[in-house]
């Protein structure tokens, strides 16, 4: 909570829409949307699977309807490979060239491919998000 | 959060995709597919307009791709009026009418027009949710 207002302070930036990447950036959209009543706050989707020729590749599906917006701001809890983040901009640039697009993130590998426009932390060992933790932990 | 642990209990049922309607019931989809590690988690989108013939009117958009889906969860923070919750699942019933829905909320408010399959608590007043206060609250 503390990380995503510290992102906040951080993005001077104006935008018409944020898109989660699902299920990680889902929290965090949420709470973006809140803090700047935004309500256009989408989702997309993405499925790893293993290339035998490269490295790991990702699907991307679900994507939303983006049609009248201008910029977006594309959400994710964790740059880690920076896979992901890669392959929902291409697909997101191909698909709607007019809008421009930038990137935001509550941690980030340095080993990533790509960097967020934006983070608050740099992550070295893995990260335990409350999202990921409470449910499961204290009863 | 400790709602959320509640609603799991509560929640005797498999499913194999879960819909957040963005976006307040997006924090609860990413926790609840962190919690039962599915990561078939999706979002729709609604806006509501008036209808000067009847009352509020909702528009349905960016309905995710369910077509291996057989039984879907949607969620949401508050079911309130319950009109948001009817047109998504009318929509979603219309598509894709192969698949068993079920519903769930951390609140229900007990006017509305329809009751969830589970959720937690009975609304009587307005609820500040911690995703809507937080981040503007204490600095």
């Amino acid at each position: 909570m503390k990380d995503a207002r510290e992102l906040t302070e951080k993005i001077g930036w104006e935008f018409d829409a944020i898109i989660a990447i699902a299920r990680g950036g889902m929290s965090l959209a949420h709470l973006l949307g809140e803090y700047y009543d935004l309500r256009s706050v989408y989702t997309i989707n993405t499925i790893g699977y293993d290339d035998t020729r490269k490295c790991d590749r990702v699907q991307v599906f679900n994507v939303p309807q983006l049609d009248d917006a201008k910029s977006v701001l594309v959400v994710d809890d964790i740059v880690d490979s920076g896979d992901t983040l890669i392959e929902v901009l291409a697909y997101l640039q191909a698909k709607y060239p007019h809008i421009e697009y930038k990137t935001a993130s509550l941690f980030y590998k340095k080993s990533a491919k790509i960097a967020p426009t934006w983070y608050v932390k740099e992550a070295d060992a893995w990260i335990d998000f409350f999202w990921s933790v409470d449910l499961k932990g204290k009863k």
